[in-house]
């Protein structure tokens, strides 16, 4: 049995908005940066999966915050996997302050894919392979959850280009929640309210699309649901204000 | 008389595109952080000058690459300043990977601003107050050429939304540069050769405007014009690949 991994970071100022609090997306990046790091070091990152023509990728992710720190709070992300499914591998994380006090927590599922075909591949052999880096604890808040189809009462159109893609050639998770709260009200996004991000990744976005990005907004919360086309769903997404 | 600074950073998966190797947005990034991080710990940061009301926005930069270092490198960035003019302050950088070898340069060019008038302020008490923050030593390369206006061949549209703007409530330097690459050929993106970046920022774009990204591409170099408007040019860059 493995124990908790632990990374530290620091507020910088290219992650702050203009109330000088970290945005949710740069707290994102050091989660999935953090994810990143710590299965590059345990051997499984996505660095020794490609030499087998393997790759992780994000699946489903939820994500809160009760408040977002200030520019230049040094603060610690611990993360730990759980669980390996068949198809899923449970990574959780907890975003602590220099004083100790947890201001965050994530809970992210991964599939692995094959870099050929794109599909999902078993994961049972990573579990046997790496069950030494399971953590005997709970995840720290409800795993993701199911985002219901959305009625878009507001939609806008964002073309893939260059910078939207990553090591995956696939359009970049922070890029999916910058493009959902660009189209959000400065209200929203500069509350100082907890806050809670549901993430599911259905299909892949690639170079040159052209997805239209579709937001209800119902009060203090707000559903996405990006596609590529008219049949495929890219992402569904819901963003809830305490 | 002071000595230069040095700061530590990792090529980590969010800094690569699909070659692996890191990004130029995300190396310029690693730049002006550091060169936030430096000015914080000089007692000058955005955050003190905040308190007066003021704070420093980049007018101009130069940046060159030798190549682009691959996912989890770890490099130092050295930054020192070396001149206060009136209006601007010249901080300069290298970077270099583990083995001591110099792979890039960046000269930026800094004025202080007033927030309540947003124009630039004397800097010639900064000058006095920290010339032991100066350090002798010459910078590394030609400071940021001026360029010449451009006759686009090539034209896009970005409206100004959340996640561009930064704590100046300016659009973000990175951004504008992702602007600027995501109309170039994959081929010069990826390509393995030198490359110098130099950008002028003539005006501010703010929230809600619509930028239109001007660029004209001549072999292995590309001009850029963002437009506010028919009247306001707010950046003018030149990317060159040797």
């Amino acid at each position: 049995m493995a124990e908790k991994s632990f990374y530290n970071y620091r507020v910088e100022p290219q992650d702050v908005d203009f109330t000088l609090r970290a945005t949710i997306p740069s707290l994102g990046a050091a989660i999935l940066n953090t994810a990143g790091a710590d299965a590059h070091g345990k051997g499984f990152g996505v660095d020794a999966l490609n030499a087998d023509n393997h790759s992780w990728v994000l699946s489903r992710m939820a994500v809160e915050f009760d408040r977002l720190p200030g520019q230049y709070t040094d603060y610690t992300v611990a993360t730990w996997i759980n669980e390996y499914g068949r198809v899923l591998s449970t990574r959780n994380f907890t975003l602590t302050d220099a004083a100790g006090t947890e201001f965050g927590r994530a809970v992210t599922q991964w599939a692995m894919i094959d870099l050929k075909t794109r599909s999902a591949v078993d994961l049972s052999w990573v579990g046997d392979a790496h069950a030494d880096a399971i953590v005997d604890a709970p995840s720290p808040t409800d795993k993701p959850r199911k985002v219901r189809a959305v009625q878009p009462t507001l939609t806008s159109e964002h073309r893939v280009a260059y910078s939207d893609i990553d090591f995956n050639r696939h359009v970049n998770t922070m890029r999916y929640i910058e493009m959902m709260f660009d189209m959000l009200p400065f209200e929203l996004l500069t509350e100082e309210a907890p806050v809670r991000l549901d993430m599911h990744f259905l299909r892949e976005s690639r170079y040159g699309q052209t997805l239209t990005v579709g937001c209800e907004l119902r009060g203090r919360e707000a559903l996405f649901e990006i596609r590529a086309d008219a049949e495929t769903v890219a992402v569904r997404a819901s963003v809830a204000w305490n």
